[in-house]
């Protein structure tokens, strides 16, 4: 299933979303998509490069892409801008 | 100049680097690279975005660059990841 390749970094420690995206790397998955919003976007990148670097050496940026997503609140809509970063291997 | 083309992100408010984006396009400049590291990375983010949306509507994406910088501090050295987000209209 699609979804499965999919994290979602919030407010856990970096590393734990490095173990998530490594983990599902050995089980075979061939691309992984991080999504992050706000100030979670600079975690994605980082998530993404620490799994580069020291995990995953063969892993390699496939699209990169960013957005605004509209968020409804109690106080009415507020925009926050998001990431999509894709890493194959 | 292409470094004329370059905004570095840094502690300044958001809408201060977008006005500064905003004004590189009005001099009739056809791309400009928003650059960040560490955790400025989510305001260079932003700043792509509210240009696109708010100002530059016909501003596209180019390439999106994630990599990791090695700093070097007093205390050894430190790596940081950086983000190239370049916008073309």
């Amino acid at each position: 299933m699609a979804e499965e390749n999919i994290i979602f970094v919030g407010k856990k420690p970096t590393m734990n979303y490095v173990l998530a995206v490594v983990t599902q790397f050995n089980n075979n998955v061939d691309h992984i998509t991080i999504k992050a919003r706000g100030k979670a976007i600079s975690k994605a990148v980082d998530i993404a490069e620490i799994t580069r670097h020291k995990f995953i050496q063969d892993a390699k940026y496939g699209n990169i892409k960013v957005e605004t997503e509209v968020l409804q609140g109690e106080r009415g809509e507020s925009n926050v801008s998001s990431i999509e970063i894709t890493l194959t291997r």
